[in-house]
């Protein structure tokens, strides 16, 4: 029997370092032999809304996210099963009619805000990462990359963060700090972290490659 | 040129489970590889108070160890000398006569509920561990284990952690988490993250052994 894929989820809160560090481990681990799947990929389609009035949804309540779709697709890659992954547009607010294949990989790495705060989707996890940071560096982060490859205004930013962002972050993100395996402070600039984090996959995927070429039906992915 | 040993700090409270993360990490990795040196070894002898005050020392402030005599030790594994480190004697609150011969390996691994509080020490870690609990587990643990292993009454443990224990957790080490390079969650039954660390030490094991072989002094210390 080919063993089950190696499940890694990714949380911490806006601006914490999260998606650096699994760029990080991706670049290090090697792209050809993980599956990334990022949870806002997963926002609902709300086309019924105005578009004026998109931009005072919360997205950082898990209803925003269509989390069981999520969870089926972790569930076939974890069956060596490949997927279709939604692709949202983040200028319109809305789901684009496209997809992203994803085929099935050894590490499955599972990236989001939330993807700790849901019941439903810890069970999945064999290694559990909380990437944290101190709330004003995460809000300037934010503000900056807002600004910058977004194009919104300060104000905008500030109101959002303080309407939606924040309470949702302490109702949801931070608690969910509790289940993690590991808590790596300061994201992307943790070079001691990464490699930590790096050495464990490219351990974990060496076992699963050994259990793979010893089990009876070797060859099913190659790499 | 011999490489420098790489140095592992491990912090965290009383109870958090640090002394079993690193019995962990000397198990997996194998202690004819790892210096070993515990900060409650430097503990300074108060020989002129009487016996019966003892009891009511600060053991938890970081002028009870002498830091700056472990911090000579540390270099000198880093230079590759060995070094003899005080034995101190819990039930009688003194340093014994006797000392613990350490010899240099390429990984030092130093323990202390304080080790990242003193930032005389804190430039010589190249990883930095910060093992953290809840407050109550940690006074359950402690509590536990000083009435079953060391014969004190809960009033005494109580009272002990109540005057010192406590506020200097808070002082010091508490804030000393920021200083870390990863946090790791209820220490010692925590085997996602004790495997993690476990791989990155081996993997630095690993490296310095074949920078060791291809330096022009091979054979300094022989694994």
């Amino acid at each position: 029997m080919i063993p089950r894929p190696v499940t890694i989820a990714v949380a911490g809160g806006t601006g914490s370092g999260k998606t650096s560090i699994s760029s990080a481990i991706v670049e290090r681990v090697g792209s050809d032999h993980i599956a990334y799947i990022p949870h806002d990929a997963y926002y609902k389609d709300l086309p019924q809304i105005p578009v004026m009035d998109r931009n005072i949804l919360n997205f950082d309540h898990p209803d925003a996210l269509e989390t069981p779709l999520m969870r089926d697709h972790i569930q076939q890659l974890q069956n060596w099963t490949s997927v279709d992954i939604p692709v949202y547009d983040f200028s319109k607010y809305v789901r684009t009619q496209h997809s992203q294949h994803v085929e099935p990989h050894p590490i499955i790495l599972v990236e989001g805000i939330l993807v700790l705060a849901e019941p439903t989707l810890r069970p999945l996890f064999d290694v559990k990462i909380f990437v944290d940071a101190d709330a004003d560096l995460r809000f300037i982060r934010r503000l900056k990359r807002d600004i910058g490859e977004r194009g919104r205004t300060p104000e905008s930013v500030i109101s959002q963060y303080l309407a939606t962002v924040r309470p949702m972050h302490l109702d949801f993100v931070e608690p969910s700090k509790r289940y993690a395996d590991v808590i790596i402070p300061e994201g992307g600039h943790n070079l001691v972290a990464i490699e930590m984090v790096a050495d464990r996959v490219r351990s974990l995927l060496k076992m699963h490659q050994m259990a793979t070429s010893s089990s009876s039906d070797p060859g099913v992915y190659g790499d």
